[in-house]
């Protein structure tokens, strides 16, 4: 911590409450940029069993884009196949199989969905986070009264009051014995803190919605059972009642069972929501296969509503994120993913902010982002809820047409922002769309296949200098970095080749008035390029030194040139076809440092855009 | 250690000497078994820099197979095409390009090569150690005197003293202080300590071969050049001179500069070779392209000569591995990946016979499968190496033919052992073979495109009860179980059907004889089923039980039967086809632990066959 101004109070550039997986999101975002973070939460240590479990398209991406996919992979269960077993017309009172559907059209996304504990993926990011070593984690601590100031009279406006709840080892915690409280003073506080969120409670945002609760009795168990569909994620309709299963990682499997239903001043007796009385509704269900077990990892029983807050921020100083902000059933599995997407939203903006490359301004894009996000997820569960209370549906179809209407947004990857300050204007048409985002356009339909305000699919491409195939969005990390991808079309033609070079020129002029001090050559933007010849026709080196620069000590940069020239490697599927742009004259795309779409547009205007489109964005270097 | 017979005394199972790639290779597969492991090394760490740095195909297959590919993956340089540069006719004194290749055919395997330093290998092996916590790894320690004793006579019938050669923390050895001798009894020892083997040296095996050295000056460094094709490997035959380049991890090029040669018995003064002195030689052999650093990681000279040891075992107590029997060039970067095949041969057929799962006859195959490949190696070594040291080649063809001629061989697998004790006779027209088999022949012909006696190649195929598609050999992990790979062909012939389930039964009967305490159900084989019809028409608890064993806790074992199935997934390719298997009749493929094929057979005839083939190979119940 930078500054401590007195006893008991230290300053942090970021403060966050709840080390959940939306928190540990925000916390790794964090770790990418040059400044203090701390993250508290009340428990001593991560979730171990139990609690959320399922990661879509969109989630597995971005834990990826940290380097952690490979961790996350090695030992989860992949969600490839749902049944929905219904009512035996013959025979009522026992299931039979109606459907096998694939959980999702596999063009989505380079990664389908998977279920995990919770507890193993806070664990690969606490240990992403103790690499990096950048966070300061601190547990068994609750917060206990925050403040925000004028932010025109301190740097560090928020005052949050920070007590030990876990006496055992209170002499490490802040290095004195018998003090278990200190005041964290923080540019910006975010909220991570759960659905009975304390942070939302002091800055009296209120959450708004359904005024009934449904329980779910929820229990992780290796099952021991004739059902043939045990290893598939199931929906299963009984004469009954109504079970969902998920498979999970260590031959365990989720079992949601519904419980009831209470109005929200209603009481619930959770207690009264055993194992064995979960058990014996799923038993019901399972009519006529056997379920039984030996070993239940985890139970509980999920209350739930649909609700909403109104606004997710205050002041743009405190943030609210994931279930602090918006809940609902876990029907679709969402909450873990929509919560982490929350946070990626929020993270690379405030890393940006307090490192002083962007302007303060671009904080209002995180309420208007992810509420409406929000917004939509509870009404699709509504929906879902409802088809699922209703119990065993006469049409079979039913189930596969909600999943198909459904699986875009669950996947998570067709997520769009609207225009605002990060993200320009399709057309010139709205008029107070292009005053907001500085009058630029660009030309999104030069790449048919790719989305404004969407985050960016990934195709192979070779490397130029080294003749691998890599995903683009592997050349994508997330490190704060904007990125200009120059859809370079073929060097064949002479004029094209030249545009090429001559914009090369111009994003050089602009990095150099865009850098920031250390990383990778200080580079706020970075170029990537991607030319649709052959390799063998191409010499790296005579290109544009933007597009390769050069290091004193490590000399020329050879990871910034693709070419798609997939030919000889299987499947050979070219990505300038995938994303649907002019093989000859290409064009050029801005991603925001989440890979979402920023610009799209012709290589010649490309960079008088950029240049008049970021202004508002960027801090200019005389302000810093 | 299970016994300390006297002070300073100590007894384990294994004792290996040298923890380099092939040490640390055997203990990987000795930490599969419940036996006693002790590695020594001289050295107080492992490598940090340079050494070797290649690894092929089969390598890669096997680090897989102990589940650290992704560890490998990581940070490594995939060498995916080589150039050829050779003197411009016009300019003699420049280069040019005369050709780039394909590194190597891509169906040989799903991993091609790459290239990371030996310390990071090392590394990622200690660790799966560390995880493992069965093996002992003791530095700073040299071996001084080996002696074997008669077999009748003790249970551990090698002797070897241990001193400590590094004193600092000498307190911390044996738990002594200034006690820095300890006498190891072992049952087995394995050096595994380079070219300058004590252990072999110990057992009076000599090394035999050419009887000059050719000295090499090798650095790895970051290059500052504008040479194009730098970030490839290369092999440049300039006018002045040869050099081979090898990108790496980190931006580094390893470069071999030949720099001489001279007799065996001729001294040649290694310090003359500075790195001024091996720049200054790539230099002029990179003219008119530039070639300079500033950062160097490593510089050494390796002086080689092609020499093989006319022994791999003494008295199949003593066996030796990787350079300690055999050396050659580094040209085909062949050194790290031979010399940890060698122990992954090794390592299950101790690790078999040490647990009482294998007769000790086993043992006496080591010698006669890995001898016969370092002989094949050195062979192709010399070739390659007067290939390269004749300097530029007038046909420019020439060099692509080397690559084509050896690829299949480098990459290793395409190495194919014998008939000999673990691997049946393709027909019994050979009678010494078929008495030393047990006169069990199979019928080859059954899987055209498997071979016996060479590594099982891996393909996609569908989880049964998942629908996830999985590698193959993600299903053939290093823990010392044979495997019956049963192709179960098309179950809606009933004939076929009930072929299968019949086998089924005979399986388990072989597998209730052949029970191992411990481990994985105790399974000494495990049986995995493959069938060629489409998923939806196959119940996999209706197939008899050995395929899907019952566990009283665990329920069900849903993950042994797979399917070919794989229509639905991109890019759609039958593993049946693959393989060459009929996809009506299917066949029976016994792999060894090593998934080295065994015997290949009609579904009828498989459990007799595997019975009497096996006969020779297992200790039976009442032997243990």
């Amino acid at each position: 911590m930078p500054l401590s101004q007195a006893a008991c109070e230290s300053c942090v550039d970021l403060l966050i409450i709840g080390a959940g997986p939306s928190g540990l999101m925000l916390a790794a975002w964090a770790s990418q940029f040059n400044i203090s973070t701390l993250i508290v939460d009340k428990s001593p240590d991560r979730v171990q069993t139990g609690h959320a479990d399922g990661l879509h398209s969109r989630t597995l991406e971005i834990l990826d884009s940290f380097g952690l996919g490979a961790q996350i992979f090695k030992n989860c269960y992949h969600v490839n196949e749902i049944c929905s077993w219904n009512p035996d017309p013959a025979k009522p009172s026992t299931i039979q199989r109606t459907q096998m559907v694939d959980a999702q059209p596999r063009r989505l996304s380079r990664y389908s969905q998977i279920s995990l504990s919770q507890g193993a993926i806070e664990h690969v990011l606490l240990g992403y986070l103790k690499d990096n070593a950048r966070v300061q984690v601190k547990r068994g601590c609750v917060p206990e009264c925050l403040s925000v100031e004028d932010d025109d009279q301190t740097d560090y406006p928020t005052r949050t009051a920070i007590r030990r709840s876990v006496d055992d080892d209170a002499a490490s915690f802040n290095g004195r014995e018998n003090d278990n409280a200190e005041t964290v003073r923080a540019k910006y506080v975010v909220g991570c803190d759960g659905a009975h969120s304390w942070v939302r409670r002091q800055v009296d945002i209120p959450m708004e919605g359904e005024n009934h609760n449904t329980h779910f009795g929820v229990m992780d168990v290796v099952p021991l059972t004739n059902f043939p569909d045990i290893r598939k994620s199931c929906v299963i309709h009984s004469s009954t009642g109504s079970v969902m299963t998920v498979p999970r990682e260590n031959r365990l499997v989720r079992l949601y069972v519904q419980m009831g239903e209470t109005a929200t001043d209603e009481k619930f007796d959770r207690s009264s929501v055993t194992a064995e009385k979960i058990l014996a509704k799923a038993r019901e269900a399972f009519h006529p296969y056997t379920l039984d077990f030996r070993i239940c990892d985890w139970q509980s029983v999920y209350t739930v509503g649909q609700r909403l807050a109104p606004s997710f921020s205050f002041r743009d100083r405190v943030f609210l994120c994931g279930d602090a902000v918006h809940t609902h059933t876990p029907m679709m599995g969402q909450g873990m993913n929509v919560s982490m997407q929350d946070a990626y939203n929020l993270g690379w903006k405030l890393g940006s902010v307090l490192t002083g490359i962007a302007s303060p301004e671009i904080l209002h894009t995180y309420h208007r982002e992810r509420r409406s996000v929000a917004k939509r997820l509870i009404e699709l569960d509504r929906e879902m809820a409802d088809f699922y209370c209703r119990g065993p549906s006469p049409n079979s179809q039913e189930y596969r047409r909600y999943r198909e209407k459904f699986s875009e947004f669950l996947s998570g990857v067709s997520i769009t922002y609207g225009p605002n300050a990060l993200v320009a204007a399709g057309d010139s048409k709205s008029v107070d769309v292009a005053v907001l985002t500085g009058a630029v356009c660009g030309q999104p339909e030069l790449a048919r296949s790719i989305q404004l305000g969407r985050r960016l699919p990934s195709y192979k491409v070779v490397c130029q200098a080294e003749a691998n195939v890599v995903q683009l969005a592997s050349m994508l990390p997330s490190d704060g970095k904007w990125r200009l991808l120059v859809f370079a079309g073929d060097f064949a033609m002479k004029s094209q080749y030249d545009a090429v070079q001559d914009l090369g020129g111009r994003l050089q002029g602009f990095q150099n008035a865009h850098t920031v001090p250390g990383g990778d050559q200080g580079l706020v933007i970075e170029v990537l390029l991607l030319h649709a010849g052959t390799r063998e026709d191409v010499d790296l080196l005579n290109l544009h030194a933007v597009y390769h620069p050069w290091d004193d000590r490590l000399g020329w940069d050879y990871w910034k040139v693709f070419s798609d020239d997939v030919s000889s490697f299987e499947p050979a599927i070219s990505a300038y076809e995938s994303y649907g742009v002019d093989a000859k004259t290409g064009c050029v795309v801005l991603l925001r440092p989440d890979s979402h779409v920023s610009y799209i547009g012709p290589i010649g205007r490309a960079a008088a855009d950029m240049t008049r489109f970021l202004e508002s964005v960027f801090v200019g270097e005389g302000a810093r």
